[in-house]
């Protein structure tokens, strides 16, 4: 069985833990979003691709979710005695060796694929994690508040800001000129289906689709998504943030309409979300439980989605 | 009064700390080695520099001489797990931080003088440090093993092999077309005297006397050094071995011929080599306990260069 995957941050890197215990034996192959990546400190910094990573890795801090466990802090103390910020993104010192290791390639030439999968022969994450491309794209976002309106990096707005200032407008920056990472096509193409985890519809996996050829090669296949969205608030982070500045109301039902029937074939709601089943138009919608409580639990739930997958498969 | 001193790392810092103490109310202007300098990990990295710096700042672990006191080095062992080498380089999480602040700077285009200057501004190092030169000059030695002859950086040599190899040659390259840092050339102008502090002859004041032009700058003022050499044997480190490797004995008074009576017009050495105080040929010769025992045993010998320079001047 081939599944591929297009994943963010926490919620997907979840629920990817749980696919890999529901189909042990499948070929997965992970999409990741790198449209939140940064360059800090001289540094260039994979959030999503991390938090992939260090989950399925065993490396991960399970209750924040992201960055390294038996973390510590000492070079974020000494970069703050240097008074070099920015003093809002939290960095360890574990994880400032990824990003040392990561930098250090990319100045030597190798593209991102190729730093990841060297960073993967590490955390042997158990799927193919590639960036969903080697070409910068960067998601900013518009705001407007006291310092007047402006374009920022996603993270100012996300970490920053905490999202509490309005996003007038989301974008990737470069998404239009970016091309796929070596092996992205290849994989949507051999997969038997495409899952999309519960991960932002718009920042991660709203990105991931604005890569030119992606949405197509996804969309040509079976594909399977697990709402973010449960009882109209997202389940964890600020999803409704991310909606609400492209105008999508927060419901489980919306973000089906917004991937739309061409790309989504089918779609598993909540419980709480009951009721949205016979609401398709095109999307065939289930409910069960969907919050990831635990792996067995997330492992459910990856299991519904294979099984609708292979329901919905011509 | 006005003071230039060049320095290499351990002994140079430590003497400069007895400087400072002996000559509270002088103008220390420091010029550092950069040709121990090297690129580890993408980061840049000064030892020299930094030694001095962490040093007289008071961010030096006192033992070791080199390197920052309350270290950790969870980094290194990331890196390790990355297998990312070298690890016979080693380095701390506060450390790291410094080349972390360097190299950003560096690669937005500052020279190393006004990087270094930026981190003095948190190190407070009560000297004005400069590099020697802004330009790249690094030390590579010439040496036969069972890998056969050939050229390493200086530090794979002394701090990999441990300076057991014999070195065949010495050289600094890229000295030739360096240029003395911004302020070199114009501190050593206004110099009361010069002082040669009993840092490494060959590697590290032998260095700096290489960037075309610091020579005669030097030359054309009163200087005085402390030997680094007592009793036929350096205080610390492997001079000896830098000394065999450009055919000068390990002595104090080899070394004084070494820098020749054009450039040195005192010399301190150790009661250890009295009998060499008539041995001159234009260098004055003076012994006094020589051993940095502590800071005011350090302060004493800097006062004995102070007060050997003063009566030298013309």
């Amino acid at each position: 069985m081939r599944i591929v995957a297009l994943a963010g941050g926490i919620g997907g890197a979840r629920f990817l833990r749980g696919l890999k215990q529901a189909a042990p034996e499948a070929d997965i192959t992970v999409i990741g979003n790198t449209g939140d990546d940064i360059s800090l400190f001289g540094l260039r910094i994979c959030p999503d691709l991390d938090t992939v990573m260090y989950t399925l890795g065993g490396g991960i801090n399970e209750e924040q979710g992201w960055g390294r466990t038996e973390e510590t802090f000492t070079l974020r103390e000494e970069l703050a005695a240097y008074d070099i910020g920015p003093g809002w993104f939290t960095l360890g010192d574990r994880d400032f060796a990824t990003h040392i290791v990561r930098t250090q390639m990319l100045d030597a030439g190798y593209p991102l694929s190729a730093v990841t999968e060297a960073l993967c022969d590490r955390w042997r994450p158990g799927v193919r994690l590639l960036p969903m491309s080697d070409d910068r794209v960067e998601t900013h976002v518009v705001i407007e508040d006291a310092e007047g309106r402006r374009a920022v990096h996603f993270q100012e707005w996300w970490v920053r800001l905490h999202a509490e200032v309005p996003a007038q407008g989301i974008g990737a920056v470069g998404a239009e000129d970016a091309k796929p990472a070596p092996g992205v096509l290849e994989a949507l193409d051999a997969a038997d289906f495409v899952i999309l985890p519960p991960s932002n519809p718009v920042v991660s996996v709203g990105t991931i689709l604005s890569v030119p050829g992606i949405r197509a090669a996804v969309a040509a296949k079976t594909v399977v998504g697990v709402s973010p969205i449960i009882g109209g608030a997202p389940v964890r982070g600020m999803a409704d943030a991310c909606l609400t500045a492209i105008g999508v109301e927060t419901s489980a039902g919306a973000v089906a309409a917004h991937y739309g029937p061409d790309l989504l074939d089918g779609w598993l709601v909540d419980t709480a979300d009951a009721g949205l089943e016979d609401s398709s138009g095109g999307t065939v919608i289930r409910s069960r439980p969907l919050l990831m409580t635990d792996v067995d639990a997330t492992a459910d739930i990856a299991r519904a989605a294979i099984d609708l997958a292979g329901e919905l498969r011509p």
